[in-house]
């Protein structure tokens, strides 16, 4: 650990090969333009995503073939600024967006930065994550935290963020009923924001029991375990009688990437609903194609967070209607963050974040 | 065949058992209520429903269970009208919009009567279809035909509306990149409409060289005929390829119901691109869930017909933008009309009409 | 006042002719169609349109040419139903939604029935409205009222359904900062409604200091007096800093239809904002129309209310996310009527209650 | 006219002071980024704005404070790259799009950069215009032109752009009834862009016949020419009735700025229509508020042009859908631009170009 302690540098956590996480000392990042900043980085959430890539090496088209730095959940303290900078200053305490999209394709230019084939995103090989004591970002895509938000609070910024596009994908409004399947940090958050969209009717979906409990005090107004041997038409029957939902629900949110779950939330929605897939699991699944042609659903995809989705989730936090640090199980040093994957891995807890470098090494 | 030269009567055909068709002489409707009117029926189309009643006896949750007249393709000639009908007169040349909804259920009056769940729609069980001597509707179900508008292509209005509905669920405009999967009528029709709506770039996909070749002489801007051995992703690549369609083609369009069409036009779309699916196949088929996740795709089902389409689909004949003429292969005598369920059955020509039980008899 | 207690006819509140009511008895309506429900009337609020048409005889197209009932913000029992009607009993309360659309005509078919040229909407001339003992209505357009939601706020979900249908035009939602004008019954319910519908910040504005008080204890999370001598540009100036507005408010709600207000407003958005107008004062106003081009504003008009905003209306009051009772600043009986339309038009209080003719007389 | 023969520099036409035209040398842009091109401007159309910053010396709230370059209209060659550039070689003939967006701002990143507070955009105080023989741009705002595309018409892709963002505003699609207002540049490239996006009917309207009448001939599916003695709703009912609009047109554009055109387009619409306003007269116009509000319109402002308009324009051209050609009746040396200036301001032709500085210049 003798690298960590040096001040000058940038002590990173690198994916160095298949399961093998090491520290090293990395040069610190020099601004790439005037409109960037430097941030040290504080609190830092382990994502599914990093804990994939260091168990398997890589997720869809994305493979790690060098050395990479895991993590993309973060907030910090800027450091450094450009000297096009305006919106930020030395010492603001800041929530990181860690996609740098091009700005000049088709997609972003039509909103859809999230879209842009040549994004450099955290923690998606080749680009290096934040789990270091230093990253830089475009000035834009460091969202200063108000007062009453806290760092670790700043941490959850990005996993709501991802509940927050998915909402808004469905389209939630006061007048939706809305089923959301898997109950981990993201289904959670998905609760917690349909919610705040007004929705009055959000139902969790998931198979183990505590996690509907915790949904149950966290923001759901009520849950659904599948039977075991049902199969999904049968637990779609039952989810739409238990909860009233009248000729099916509004919106469907799926957090799991289960095929199981997938097939329930398209046969429990109503004729014109919505159904918002976000949970990634196996490339293929069976899929009830006719279901949703003859109900003309409008299956859309939710792919990270866009345009206005940070400062959302920042204001959802501020004014207590997302209770993010309920999410909160473990706080770990960093220099325990190899500790703190297993945990992870071992499915301990609902988030985990490591600290940042302390300033004194 | 003496039943049907009863003037007084309605000569039907009718779907008695399965795979068993007769001619009976049914009752003339009355007319419901003073804002219906009756109709000679003049033209029907044969549809693959209505093939696949015969054959199959079911088609999802729709089973016959007594005896079904068939045919919801129809135009035909007013013979009376209720004491409230204001926009039809005796006489009147006339397409039939040949599904009746309720009007009240919270569906119907949001702008989506084709999900009305109480929609009395013509050849599906338990409701009788339209070929008969008479039929009887709601006058605004009852579209005037231009003068310059055929009877025989009166009865083409049905499937030109559901390849409208199809192409407006995909909000197909001049800049969309549009590709269709299936060339037969329907899908056939879809190209035309993409055109119509301005797509400049429109390639029709089937498995017979045949009907491609028919798609480019009738409104394909160009086709693609998959490989056999090929997966559907290589299939996607060397379509995106061949036709220049940059990030993947805006709108995919599938009228075919076929799981490796439906594979091929989810990759072959460009991220945030518009799926619609029309096609009905199997109830549920392998679906590339993380390419529609990832690329954000819009995956919408088109069900039949809704606000609008039908004055469309007239005005699009009318106005010679869709030739739909020409896909008439066949008419027969109503008294044929079982050998032409049998030539459809076998695949012979593309749209079959059957005509209108003569006055005479 | 001796025909008001005449059990088995129907007395009724009429508008005579011109600044003249009068109380009339007049036949109980008879059921128009197997699908209606007759109710008796148990509270009617008075609307301003209502004061209108007694003391003017017109609102723009809409003349009283011969004695009309007034009165369409009503709750009531139901005391007897169609043979068809099936989601109704003998006794259930209900909020009646005042207007019958023709659900035949292409607005209507398009999901915009409050569209409709041929609705017949209470109160607004030649149709009679629901200050009388019964009224009859179609089972849809009856709601039946959860246990937790008293006659009174029943008839309350008119005007609510307006503030739903407005702030609805407006797409409000989390991410909106909310501009409302006029904290009359429609602007409070408005403010509400915008705060159910997630808006952090929505700012009230009217030019009486004692109704922005009322509106910051309702649901306002601020409010604006304009400054009397400043011009309207002035005023969005001030409004927008004093507030922390940004660029400019996301989405304005005209509920007062001065046009100071629709100036202020235009000017108060951001580009790209929204502008919904729903208060009517004169027909034509002064209209910076520049502004509204060159920062690409959607300026949208909202008119009565349409499909789900009358459930949507009353899920809000009984959720408690809409306190509708505050507003209830007086109930008169029946008798009193005349001098309840005195007080509204003397500017007492916030929304009048007539109770509905007592059982025993 | 000496300095313009110098090949290293840069002549440019100056606005000297108000209603001062000069020609100056002016250094050549130098690139600015690796991402930007230089352009030798081959031909720019003169836009109503370069006359009114001549004539009048401010639009709104844009005010020439000191010497500025004309022109925004332009086509041209590549001559020059920057590092990064990928999509443009030299030699290139490309159209400009002479707005340069921040890139960074909320507007930016939601898809809207046509409304960036920071946009610099070309001939709009303080920033320079492309009347010069070199004008700098990043890649992505030179669009490359198909072979069977001219240089004469790229300098038509600015105008033609403004169309297509006006007619994308109106949503028209082939279901569309089309009013066009002002039958200027603008005006008759909406009718075009119109009749690409499948409308089957646009109507022109103008005070000046013989514009209407060429109108007919370029595009118009019909015209009509407002009686002067008539007011804005016996116009609007007059241009309903003479072409059978049924309950009104489905769209309205106004490119011409007039208040009665305005208030004829506001009358003429059906319910729950779209108005969009393009053409910039006076600030503030009167406007039939009531009749926006109780019809529920939509009113939409178009400023300029966005994501994808430029690519639509130069499409529509290359196809033959708009024959942009037409509109062209001048084409002058660039020495004799101020000429070209006073016949625009005295209203002579439809589009007059200027050419680019010759090379042996």
């Amino acid at each position: 650990m003798e690298s960590i302690s040096n001040k000058k540098t940038n002590p990173s956590l690198v994916l160095e090969k298949l399961q093998s996480l090491k520290f090293q000392n990395r040069p610190i990042p020099e601004l790439q333009s005037p409109y960037d900043a430097l941030v040290a980085v504080k609190f830092t959430g382990i994502c599914g995503s990093d804990v994939h890539y260091w168990q398997r090496g890589s997720i869809g088209p994305f493979i790690v073939k060098q050395p990479l730095v895991l993590g993309h959940e973060s907030s910090g303290i800027v450091t450094q600024i450009g000297s096009k900078v305006l919106s930020l200053q030395i010492g603001d305490r800041v929530a990181l967006e860690p996609g740098v999209p091009c700005r000049r394709c088709t997609l972003c230019k039509a909103g859809t930065y999230n879209l842009c084939p040549e994004i450099a995103f955290a923690a998606t090989p080749p680009y290096d994550g934040t789990l270091a004591k230093y990253y830089s970002l475009p000035e834009d895509l460091c969202y200063k935290l108000p007062d009453t938000v806290s760092l670790e609070e700043g941490a959850l910024v990005e996993p709501l963020s991802v509940a927050v596009h998915l909402v808004r994908q469905g389209a939630v409004n006061p007048r939706s009923s809305v089923v959301v399947f898997g109950a981990g940090p993201v289904g959670l958050l998905c609760c917690a924001v349909a919610r705040a969209f007004g929705a009055p009717k959000v139902i969790a979906v998931d198979i183990q029991p505590g996690r509907l409990e915790f949904a149950r005090g966290f923001a759901a107004t009520g849950t659904f375990l599948p039977a075991a041997g049902s199969d999904s038409s049968e637990n779609a029957e039952t989810l739409r009688q238990e909860n009233a939902l009248g000729l099916g629900a509004d919106v469907v949110i799926d957090a799991s990437g289960a095929e199981a779950s997938i097939h329930t939330g398209i046969h429990v929605l109503r004729p014109g609903g919505t159904y918002v897939q976000g949970g990634m699991g196996r490339d293929e699944v069976r899929f009830p194609i006719t279901a949703a042609c003859t109900k003309e659903l409008n299956v859309r995809g939710s792919f990270r967070y866009a345009s206005g989705d940070y400062q959302l989730a920042i204001e959802l936090i501020a004014s207590g209607k997302v209770r993010a640090m309920e999410l909160i199980t473990a706080v770990v040093k960093f220099e325990d963050a190899e500790r703190a994957f297993e945990d992870v891995k071992a499915g301990k807890g609902i988030k985990t974040l490591i600290a940042g470098v302390e300033d004194s090494k």
